[in-house]
């Protein structure tokens, strides 16, 4: 039930992209043709578009339908793409593979990868700004958390920790910083950004913003251990690929019993924080069991 | 005159950016320390504000104070800044110099100037959504234009068609599109978010983006042309270098005196395009004498 509701959100969220990227209309009309295929290749054709199933669902709980936040969702996922696309270039992870596709630096060439993803990040903004079903005042908010959680105080900024953390060994509270930002950031900004949307108040917006940052934590540790125990066809990338760079993660350093106990911590908080919705909730945190116990 | 009140406007871009660089408050509190330098690296210390100060001036056409629109344009040179800080990459243009620095990828490293890039990008959008003295409705319309000339459709999509260039020969159309994209969208664009935020008519906000377009054809080729004429010393970054590569330009095509003849069409067309304004263009009309006939 919870599975196949994620895929009719990812199905929607294909269409929509895949529409936007077709360059035939709205803020890509007229761009270059070779720009908007690696566009869609970085953008299109995979991924279970976890964080727009998450914007979506947490403005639900406010009454708001799919249609009126899709175009959100689907800035949220652009930006999530954007960061894959700058991510796997040789100057960062390097990788070859991604959903078991060549990267998009593979595909076409370093220049149209760095141009990719700087576009994707920029009609993530036009989408927001766009999004007609909301009031201009939403938008506004939805867009300036947008940019605090993707941008150098976050998203950004995590990865930037994180390729540091190459040549230096991280603590304990620097690697939960870094992961905080890489990975934490956008999957509260898709909660908060469904609340802002719902026209929550502080108390509500606040505990979305909480569940987010809690399924964030889980998010990475479930990530973490499946790089610890999944091999590269269960994950359509290489496996194993942080420890053999040294990286460090906290499975790494507890071990993989300590991760699953956390784990299930971490899902019951994130029901406690939620326990105010009543059953309205109920999809929320079915997103949340399956963060912390999905295998791939 | 004119040069000091764009000096003037210059010097507080530079104090606007260099506040929200700093990270202590706003959409980059918190952000790593030394991607926050990189940051500043690429955006701080030089370059003329040009972009800004024709936003400034656009919307003072319509009754707007600097105050009302600095976020704005200092968007503006927050999305010109990361252009440059990303075109420098060794994989797009390969420069080493920018305004007689060491361009960011040598001050710093390749993946640390991607990120820096994105997260110029990024701040971007925040600045136009915090516009404060704007109301929401201005600031989602000028976010979705500046998305637009920004990205794949605009000055990204420029960029795209101008690395392709170095390996196909253009024709005069192909490289007339890839500098109005390039170069073009975002000078457009200054003039026509002033409109917006002025809250212009549909006639007025036509006339200020055609006068944009217009500047921003004669400032593509005044630069082509120094290019040609010029030295390294006087522009702090290598000279020549666009005929070294192959690419083709129109004053290599055509000359050095039809081009200065047609700067002298370009200015001509831009006072008319402003002519109902009367004496208020004057400025504006100023700073596109100003970009035909510089020499640096």
């Amino acid at each position: 039930m919870f599975e196949s509701r994620l895929a009719a959100v990812a199905a929607r969220i294909e269409a929509r992209l895949g529409d936007h990227l077709s360059g035939d209309e709205g803020a890509l009309a007229g761009a270059p043709d070779r720009l908007l295929q690696a566009m869609r290749h970085g953008a299109l054709g995979g991924g279970k578009r976890l964080r727009p199933f998450l914007l979506i669902e947490s403005a639900a709980l406010f009454g708001l339908t799919e249609d009126d936040v899709l175009n959100c969702a689907t800035a949220l996922e652009a930006i999530h793409c954007y960061s894959l696309v700058h991510d796997d270039l040789p100057a960062m992870d390097d990788d070859d593979l991604r959903r078991g596709q060549p990267t998009v630096h593979k595909a076409y060439d370093e220049a149209t990868a760095i141009l990719a993803g700087d576009s994707l990040l920029t009609l993530a903004f036009a989408l927001v700004a766009g999004e007609r079903a909301l009031p201009a005042e939403a938008r506004v908010e939805i867009a300036l958390l947008l940019a605090r959680d993707a941008g150098a105080a976050g998203m950004a900024g995590g990865q930037a920790l994180d390729l540091a953390a190459e040549s230096t060994e991280l603590s304990e509270a620097e690697i939960a910083r870094m992961q905080a930002l890489k990975t934490g950031a956008l999957i509260a900004f898709a909660c908060e950004a469904g609340a802002i949307a719902g026209n929550a108040g502080a108390d509500e917006r606040h505990r979305l913003r909480r569940f987010g940052e809690i399924i964030g934590l889980a998010f990475q540790l479930a990530d973490d251990l499946l790089d610890e125990t999944a091999d590269a066809s269960q994950l359509g990338k290489a496996a194993g690929k942080d420890r053999a760079r040294g990286k460090k993660t906290l499975p790494a350093l507890f071990g993989i019993e300590w991760t699953r106990r956390r784990l299930a911590e971490l899902v019951a908080e994130a029901e406690g924080v939620l326990a105010p919705f009543g059953d309205r909730a109920e999809v929320l945190i079915a997103a949340a069991r399956f963060i912390a116990e999905r295998d791939r």
